[in-house]
């Protein structure tokens, strides 16, 4: 017997091998091994690799809020609660945390979609964020936000009048979409944002998409990522109400990916849910799902895996496939969940953390406006660069000019040229980031995505060394 | 438009929703619900719930282990490291996890697989276990084993030769394999575990169950649960050897679901993998995965989602797409992380923890064996009942005679017979056990499962219960 037979790569799940995820993908495993070779001592025309391929802030030194990890701590640990350094309000938060646990410990199962004093916390700062009703009935929290954005994916996975399902998504997009659909099987639908209006989303684009892919299937849900990853614009109310009213005219339903709503630097965030109840029936009844995590924001705690769905006017049957396929994964990490009882609801002015809390919160907030103001001028100050505003998220997507010699070299090579260009910035400079082809882009145009994250100086320091390895480039294909 | 077409009973992944999960089921529901009428004053014939649905040792009064608890609480907030409450081995553990954590905090995002150090640890404790070679780059860690068990699962979505996949599981089983079957769209192959000697596997039914499902399916996976869930043997070294064999000869990949391998009581532990290597060639190339967690054995950390897989050989494209879809899911909890490298690299002899862990740990281990003793011996004294010994796990799952009148009226109300045994059960004594049918079971035979870790005076009060109540119910049947 052969025994490899049992899986082969025709035998192994086919849309679990298509997945692609770039922002883990080649390059990253590239930057790693180019680690490796310089803790080894081999030369390179540089002395450090800057990993700016994921939106990771304490991995790229933000430091975590203090009231979040003592309460983590005292709920893990209750008997550390006696240590003088510890302010009341956290012992007040993590008793609170503790009764919700059955028989007081973060090891006991929580119930499948999360504690009920976590889901309250959430429905609360949904009320007070939307001035809409919200309950916890419609909260499922996750392992991440990626965790509950791929249940609710699921849900579509069935054919409709002999018709594969298939989902919209936008182009650029985060690759958390067009990998979850890839493994569940669901068709991708792509519309492109408009570059050149700030990466808006235009109606006719969306029509055109849904048109075309009603020929072969059919179309059941509607991505939008809004701030925009990897993009960074914040969609203008008008425009929402747009997209609203296509959904509804097409009977989709709208997967809202807010994850970035506490990282904006001006404009004003308006969640789906709220401006759909504001456009009034029959708009306001469209059911739809709103996404959104501890891993981003001022909290930024990624390695917690925290996140939560709002699922709005979600059909009785789609509630019961969802709390059947929920059980079996027993619940989301009970301390993740305490993580996020306090990003939902932060020390309020007068308790014992308010001060240090805003203060930590400010500088995140700060940091990040300061990075993308930055990030955008230097990227368009850049001779073949170009980059749109960056009104949230944590990510910069400049577009760059790619010499039709090096897309001729990069074809050789079997690469897309982003890719050809990123391997060599990353072979040059040691800086990775991810190729726009990672995402999606319009043919023809070419981009890479980096995070703003670092701190001052190495963040100088990478635009420069992209500065330096862009004119090069162009120099030697020209 | 009528806004619920876009999900509906008919248009709406029928795969979850044909998701059975009978221990987060109908019966929990219930007696949530009792739970809230006695708040709100109901008389009820009992005081109080006995929930014995779940294998929830925390919930059930266990205390967790110290050093887990303070190394959590430590590597969330080093800060109070200066605790002189806090031992020196908890704070070295702290400094090497963080060391492996970039920029020292567990709120970056790890690896997809998880931390080096850590799945260095699972390595360690597998080599240390079977006397046989570890990698760490077959450790897959994982939110829980449910986690990774349905990861591994995924990779046999696939038609073979034109034939559908099944996967072979034992009757009766753990309810996520059956529930993970369905919601992947795989078909599930019974085999039926031999009741009348210690739930033991017998090739000959193996290989019926393959014949029979064989006709109309591919069958690619055997799923084995050892010790047993919701049986509770340890399955004899020699009975391992014929399985192995017998996955050998039909090319099946082995799943070898191991959780409780720590939660053994008189007779040793044998891995498959161990045992296959043992056996030599050509058994010992087969390609297996085996399943560990946090959530059983003496740390009971079930709330904390930390559990991996070991898959050992797995092909090339296995690999791959196991990689991939991992990728998209970012990584499971950090802080779970942590707790695994305690469980999996407990304190040594001479190390300042040690003391106290091997207090509780044994504490734990001394309970287990003594519930299960008294279990089994409870409920072979109650006439109508009867139960094998328990090895292992934390589950008595004794047969129950359901009178044949009762079986009829159960009929008529459209519930299984042991369903409506266990919600009079839970209606007349407050007890809340999961009916055998959630398990499956032999055609005309009825069980129950629970779990045998409630305090000893709790667990008194339930075994008087089912006592009391099986007297009644049996007589005012037949």
């Amino acid at each position: 017997m052969k025994l490899e037979k049992c899986i082969t790569e025709t035998n192994v799940n086919q849309n679990m091998l298509n997945i692609k995820y770039a922002v883990r993908g080649p390059i990253l495993e590239r930057a790693i091994q180019i680690e490796r070779e310089l803790e080894k001592g081999v030369k390179k025309p540089f002395e450090r690799v800057v990993r700016a391929n994921i939106g990771d802030c304490h991995a790229l030194g933000q430091p975590p809020i203090t009231f979040i990890r003592q309460v983590l701590a005292l709920a893990a640990c209750p008997a550390l609660a006696s240590s003088p350094d510890v302010p009341d309000d956290v012992k007040q938060r993590v008793k609170e945390l503790l009764e919700d646990c059955t028989k007081g410990s973060v090891g006991s199962y929580s119930p499948s979609n999360g504690l009920n004093l976590v889901r309250r916390s959430v429905a609360e700062y949904l009320e007070a964020r939307d001035g809409v009703a919200a309950s916890l009935e419609d909260v499922y929290l996750g392992s991440g936000a990626s965790d509950v954005i791929k249940a609710v994916l699921s849900l579509f996975v069935q054919d409709v009048d002999g018709k594969p399902p298939a989902v919209m998504i936008p182009i650029p997009q985060y690759p958390l979409f067009s990998g979850t659909l890839s493994e569940l099987g669901l068709r991708q639908a792509n519309y492109y944002l408009d570059e050149d209006n700030d990466w808006a989303i235009q109606v006719q684009e969306l029509e055109r998409s849904w048109r075309e892919a009603s020929r072969q299937c059919h179309v059941r849900a509607l991505v939008v990522i809004n701030p925009g990853n990897p993009t960074g614009q914040v969609l203008a109310r008008e425009n929402m109400e747009e997209i609203i009213k296509f959904a509804y005219d097409h009977e989709l339903f709208i997967l809202a990916d807010e994850v970035y709503q506490e990282n904006i630097i001006s404009k004003p965030f308006h969640s789906f849910k709220k401006v759909a109840h504001a456009l009034g029936e029959p708009y306001g009844g469209l059911p739809l799902a709103s996404f959104a995590t501890c891993s981003k924001g001022w909290a930024a705690e990624c390695g917690l895996r925290a996140g939560f769905a709002e699922a709005v006017r979600l059909p009785r049957a789609g509630r019961a496939a969802l709390a059947a396929a929920r059980a079996v994964a027993q619940c989301p990490s009970v301390l993740g969940q305490c993580a996020l009882h306090c990003v939902m609801k932060p020390p309020a002015p007068g308790e014992a953390s308010h001060a240090s809390f805003r203060l930590e919160a400010q500088a995140a907030r700060r940091r990040l406006a300061a990075r993308a103001l930055s990030a955008h001028r230097a990227f368009n100050s850049i001779p073949g660069l170009s980059c749109n505003a960056i009104d949230g998220a944590m990510f910069a997507f400049p577009r760059i000019e790619i010499p039709e010699r090096a897309q001729v070299v990069a074809a050789e090579a079997g690469l897309q040229p982003d890719e050809f260009y990123c391997l060599r910035l990353l072979e040059e400079t040691g800086v990775c980031v991810v190729p726009g082809s990672g995402f999606g882009q319009r043919p023809g145009s070419f981009h890479f995505r980096t995070t703003i994250l670092h701190p001052r100086a190495e963040f100088q320091y990478m635009l420069e060394s992209v500065r330096r390895f862009h004119a090069a480039f162009r120099q030697s294909y020209s």
